[in-house]
């Protein structure tokens, strides 16, 4: 990964940052890099996610999904950051497997048995993953896609692998079924466990090449260093944090490839949950380019001056031709490819916004493969951890999430909750039909 | 559509509004109405979009989509609202039809090429669509889809139906080719033509009910009123503009429904195209209930006070056991449905934001049908106009998107334009791994 934050300048856009104010929070980045450093070494909750590309066995990892290797379909029963980084690397590099992976990550009923109606269950593996092995919306899931299993007459322990911590009642359940089995690893985060058997089983069920995944990620892992002018990542997060407390308390993720539209849920998990604390944290939008040029792009070039806009930007791909045409006012298409066109409309809007004043940086990848898409992966990562550090917040906890699920739990008689109580005091101003 | 602004008061929420604010406020929507109603009355520029309840006609969009109507599946070709609101039905109502809808909104090759390959070319049908006949990714496409049937050896002139202004190359086509065709309605921007042809033709091959989707406008725009107090729609603009004034930047469209995920989208460019202009304008988030309490939540409930959360609820649906299990921690929830989970999540998470003072607004809807959707987009539309008569904005027009359409021309050789040179003067600070 390359990043490009010349558009972030203060000579380009207002709110931007200038060189002088760049080099005098490279102080505070080589600082920030010290704590990481030793974060990493001391293998301390979080910090351990950053040392994932040494760490993750893919020899462990395919040994294990051996008994599904041939599904036709993956389904992985998952929530939040035990979800995400499987479906970005399987979304990422759908067109180079034979395996349709789907996530069911929402209790939505009608859609969860809309799935599994469709679904080859003969031929279908479940990759169910959850830390606790308590998650709700997880294990209610996992009931269902077995029930639905044994309607079928499919074996369901044939067909199932199990990621979860070293205890829980997932855990307990897969050593009775002598089920495959994987571990989440010790201080790392959900949603910076894509590198771990947590995405990457899905990636191995699927076919992709785990060891491009994990060099790709090492690739990036080597450019840390005290300096944001040497390392893309730290130029990413120390450039995307500089913006926020200069106004752009939103960061638009903006790829130019459908196959990276996955990828901007991850960031936005990645982003929200890890710096969305203390009234602190940049929130993160989601868009695709070209698509949104066509929805967005007139808030982002003319609405308040409160955004950064990210691109991430392929320099290799797929390519076809857009056929000639006899319309003389479209001439000019049939002489293109539908590449170059998505090319032209990527640099158009880059340049657009940059006109406008409004501040935006291209993350460049060679193309979306293993090692590019591992690179990407672990270089947000440790953006994201470098601005942590810069916010100065406890970027590996969400404490914030941990009232609803108390309050859900109680509300569906699982317990006594004071939270489940105060449901029922909403203050109401209905207006009806 | 019945709107609770209960958890956007000020005695619940920071930022909040004031049950006096509102009453003054309730004074401008009171003139603010005035000049909708005058607008509609007069078919003026974007206010006629509010009239297309009574002028949509469905026996045409019938009649002209007859020869298609048996298609297995159906590409709408176009972008941006002539795409969205077509996609936002179809795929709201997907479970109730025999036809899969799909929306070619982007140039991305191997996308693009992915789903030619996949299709049923000769049991296919294409929904062209753009305004002016010369979007450059629609027509592009619409060039690239034409040559696919003709390898096929498919006739494209059986299987195309052509959605245009009255002129412009789009048009020329049809007329030459003698295409089932139908117009763009005058004075009806396309984020606001859902339910004219641009969006009911899609709905018509996919055989959903469209006389109950434009009841369902019909009945919402019914409540149109000098009082936010009486008008669910206004309520929902006038709320958010308030709160919008008091710091509440963002506005996170969040339904518990998967299969409303694709209205957030254009949810999305509605707010955004409309009222992103002059520096002003909420940004539109998009989440997805119960999903994104495992991603945004910690941020919407401990990240900034700067936003506004909007959930979207349906009283009925589909719902599907969960079985029981012989785990102690999780027997709780096989004494439930995956309905009363996902209920039980979105009644635990807007209660937590509203424990946290964090401002939310509730939009009810009965189930997810034809004539509740109708009313949904319908009431958007006009809570939409409404917050444009607050902000003193130019609600139908979208000036900033221009500056790239040009650009774009100029770099593909399509004519001399000043911006393409802009291009190759782009600012660089580049980070290289």
């Amino acid at each position: 990964m390359d990043v490009d934050i010349g558009n972030a300048l203060a000579s380009v856009a207002s709110p931007g940052v200038s060189r002088e104010s760049l080099e005098r929070l490279d102080e505070q980045v080589a600082d920030a890099h010290e704590r990481i450093e030793a974060g990493m070494a001391d293998g301390e909750h979080g910090y351990e996610a950053l040392n994932l590309p040494d760490r993750t066995d893919p020899d462990e990892i395919r040994r294990t999904v051996e008994p599904v290797a041939d599904a036709e379909a993956l389904v992985t029963v998952g929530i939040g950051g035990s979800a995400l980084g499987a479906a970005t690397i399987t979304e990422a590099l759908a067109a180079e497997s034979d395996t349709e992976a789907i996530s069911l990550d929402n209790v939505d009923p009608a859609w969860v048995s809309n799935h599994l109606e469709r679904l080859p269950l003969e031929n279908t593996a479940v990759n169910v993953v959850s830390r606790s092995g308590t998650t709700a919306e997880t294990l209610a899931n996992f009931l269902v896609v077995r029930e639905a299993f044994e309607d079928a007459g499919v074996d369901w322990t044939e067909r199932t692998i199990v990621t979860t911590g070293e205890s829980g009642p997932l855990r307990d359940l897969s050593e009775r079924h002598d089920l495959p089995s994987l571990s989440v690893p010790d201080g790392v985060p959900g949603r910076f466990s894509a590198l771990s058997a947590v995405g990457m089983v899905a990636a191995a069920v699927c076919g992709h090449d785990l060891e491009a995944l994990l060099s790709g990620a090492a690739a990036e892992a080597e450019t840390l260093s005290g300096s944001l002018f040497d390392c893309p990542a730290y130029a990413y997060g120390a450039t995307s944090y500089a913006l926020d407390a200069r106004g752009a308390r939103m960061n638009a993720m903006v790829p130019y490839a459908e196959s990276l539209e996955t990828y901007s849920e991850w960031f936005a998990q990645l982003w929200a949950e890890s710096l969305g604390k203390d009234d602190l944290g940049q929130t993160p939008l989601r868009a695709l380019g070209a698509t949104d040029q066509h929805s967005q792009l007139q808030l982002y070039r003319a609405g308040p001056r409160d955004k950064l806009v990210t691109f991430v930007t392929s320099e290799e791909g797929t390519d076809r031709s857009i056929p000639e045409t006899d319309v003389e006012d479209l001439a000019y298409l049939g002489d293109a490819t539908l590449g170059e066109l998505l090319d032209a409309e990527f640099e158009a809007t880059e340049a657009s916004l940059a006109a406008a004043g409004r501040p935006n940086v291209r993350l460049e990848l060679e193309r979306v493969d293993e090692y590019e898409l591992g690179g990407l992966l672990y270089g947000m990562e440790a953006a994201c951890v470098l601005a942590g550090e810069l916010y100065g917040v406890n970027t590996f906890e969400q404490p914030a999430v941990e009232w609803a699920k108390k309050a859900t739990r109680g509300l569906l008689g699982g317990g006594e909750f004071e939270e489940a109580d105060a449901v029922a005091e909403k203050s109401e101003l209905r207006v009806e039909r």
